[in-house]
């Protein structure tokens, strides 16, 4: 027969077993931090009526989109997670109580350009609170927290959560007589990390028709920086001259306030004023969060408030505030930097059960018994030499291979060997669970990443 | 702003977050269980090409699936999850252990004319051991084992793993020359259960060109029922006459024999002589599950043993065996059934915290020591009325709210009413854990699913 030559589509994470392993205990990590803050989870289609997904319309996600019909339908892939909560929360709406605080981890869809590092379907990670008219400030001074415990309990420890306000830029904006200009300039500014000073300032100039002294005064403004101390009390000196910039003032002060009974330690926090998220829809608090170690890979987790999530389904106000992490490119970067943990188990299986004997019941027995007492267990009887059994575990990096042969059976015991060490003991079954469990503790014991 | 109705499209599950709680608590069980017998989680993406995916070809399947280009590519949505494993396993081929055994629970889509309790978009959770070459028969026997912990974990005590062989009746019918019709006769005869012993005949000798005698004679056999030990020892009879009978013969009675130390009851395992499989491509066991009160939902969990997984893709001979649910059918059955147990907490939190100070500082501590204890914790702070506050709790099924007022904060204790029972203590933080900790444990007590 003919035999068609398997491949997976270019742009598609497919990974093999022991990443994804890996990916399994980051998506993990999520599920249970975004738990312990009293998220739910939600799952909801992959494909929408593209009418509903569209409803905003325009932009480059028109162009990526994945879009076709079946049928009469006219349908399209969900290319984020945004819109389908604006979708779920207006069609339930009676049915929620608000706050309403939710996380999704799933896959969505854009027909970027393949290159390197860049995928068209790709996991992202969201939470979202969302009021019913109106949303406490506390939820935007508690998003920190959250990523902080997120990626500590992943394992990282020198990140930092940059923080800003809308607020602010829009009131420094208005104070400049900018407010018509405000949306170019912070897209404009927002390219600071990447272009330079000198280059957002002739953009200011040239694209978006500021004065040099404008642009000056701009660049004074975001250059504001230290501790958060340091920048709030430089921001205090354009106070009282602004509604707009006074309110967000406030809202930053309180955000910085709350930091410490939220446990976020300072170092993992700055207030940043160059931080504005190239999205119109964001009002008030913003976040993007930052590798020290690895600038160049950009905000791993961003976000922030914003004051209409549904407008295009429902007169109700429903604002709210968000964080995502775009998990599969985070994971495919973490994986090229060296920083997945190594040591942790990434096998199917904690023991590998191998039968001496020509009856099998007794390994089977012992297999039960294992799995009863909760450890991951693989039963091999495939007709193969010891020595390839051997490798079996240890190409799978199986930590222990469990013998149960006639003398065995016969003193009610089992040999175990530590496949790292190659020690080997021949204990009851207690004993020789009590040391598989303190072997897999201490295997299980650190982070899924590591840094250097 | 003219809004536009929000919908979700017919034929896809979107849960409200209590059900989608309990759909999360069954998709936990699959993956812990499936864990515990050595198998390694894998994720495939959901789009392939569509050359890949209908390799195959022909069927319902290129009717259902669907399917659309993007630029030149001519891709589809996976229609389940065995041809992607096939395809992995053949394109990874050199990077995997054999025998490879993986679980995958995700989404496949099928676009089947929209009825109640039909879905287009559906869960799938399928575990496959695949060998290389060979394929120890003890892994068919493991498969019962598997299902049974499964369901038993899930809840479930009164359903029947129903077993039968494809040797057997391929045997069966060679003996009575009837192999090249066995095909179709089996797809006959798999209909037993839903239009009866009388109507299997009229097919059998209108539509598969059987004599009566010979109609007869599958009926005889396929009539042979009572305990395992009466089924094998009845199917001895025909044994001596056809080696693929044999062969099969000895395979279900390595099955059997070893049920009980793969500690599988008798009273959940049935050999089953009418069990075919529609699907050609089983070759040895085959399974059924069915729930014993409830036999009109069908199989509830499916699968068999097959000879070449990956015969489209590759020369090399890869048998396997496997078993699928229908997660996102099973879950709409029983929701419909009423045998989801409602007793089991699907609220977003553990603990509602209500701060009774204006200085938050406090109540967000007491928020950041709870989530470090473990316990998941929404801290609440909108602008409402107390009571609006304690119906917010109320209305998600919060177990326990927890206060915190000036006379708290002196004394060094926290104020936590149990919601259920209306019990208001005032403890020191650590013994009001030790309260929380409790109840949980007692609320989390039960099973996902309920037997009436």
């Amino acid at each position: 027969m003919e035999k068609l030559k398997p491949r997976t589509l270019s742009g598609f994470m497919e990974l093999l077993p022991q990443p994804q392993q890996q990916m399994e205990r980051m998506m993990e990590v999520l599920r249970s931090t975004y738990s312990l803050y009293g998220f739910t989870p939600l799952d909801t289609p992959i494909i929408e009526s593209s009418e509903v997904l569209l409803a905003k319309g325009g932009g480059d996600t028109e162009k990526q989109i994945y879009r076709f019909t079946k049928g009469d339908s006219d349908l399209s892939l969900r290319f984020d997670l945004t819109v389908p909560l604006a979708k779920y929360v207006a069609l339930h709406y009676n049915e929620l109580a608000f706050p309403f605080r939710r996380y999704q981890i799933g896959k969505v869809y854009r027909g970027e350009r393949a290159q390197r590092g860049r995928f068209r379907e790709f996991y992202q990670a969201d939470i979202d609170v969302i009021g019913d008219g109106k949303l406490d400030i506390t939820n935007e001074a508690e998003i920190p927290a959250i990523i902080y415990q997120t990626f500590t309990t992943l394992g990282l420890r020198r990140f930092q959560i940059r923080v800003n306000n809308r607020k602010i830029l829009n009131g420094f904006y208005a104070m400049q007589g900018l407010t018509e200009r405000s949306g170019d300039i912070m897209r404009t500014v927002d390219k600071l990390d990447k272009i330079g000073a000198a280059k957002v300032r002739v953009c200011l100039v040239d694209d978006c028709g500021l004065t040099a002294d404008q642009a000056d005064e701009i660049l004074k403004f975001i250059a504001i920086t230290g501790s958060n101390a340091d920048v709030l009390s430089a921001l205090q000196q354009y106070a009282g001259k602004n509604e707009i910039f006074d309110a967000g003032l406030g809202e930053l002060n309180t955000v910085v306030k709350y930091l410490s009974a939220f446990g976020v330690p300072e170092e993992n926090f700055a207030v940043d004023l160059t931080i504005a998220r190239g999205l119109d829809y964001y009002t008030g608090t913003v976040y993007e969060t930052t590798l020290l170690d690895h600038p160049e890979i950009g905000s791993v987790c961003s976000g922030g408030r914003y004051d209409n999530l549904a407008e295009y389904y429902t007169d109700k106000q429903l604002p709210g505030v968000g964080i995502s992490i775009g998990l599969t490119r985070l994971f495919y970067v973490l994986g090229e930097q060296g920083m997945l943990n190594g040591d942790l188990p990434t096998a199917p299986a904690d023991v590998l059960v191998i039968p001496m004997t020509e009856d099998l019941a007794p390994a089977i027995a012992l297999s039960t018994a294992l799995r009863g007492a909760g450890i991951r267990t693989q039963l091999y009887t495939e007709a193969k030499k010891f020595k390839a059994k051997m490798n079996y575990a240890d190409k799978l990096g199986i930590p222990y291979v469990v013998f149960l042969g006639d003398d065995e059976i016969a003193k009610d015991v089992v040999t175990c060997k530590d496949m790292a060490t190659g020690e080997q003991t021949t204990l009851s079954l207690d004993g020789t669970l009590q040391r598989i469990r303190e072997g897999l503790a201490a295997r299980n014991a650190g982070a899924v990443i590591l840094e250097k």
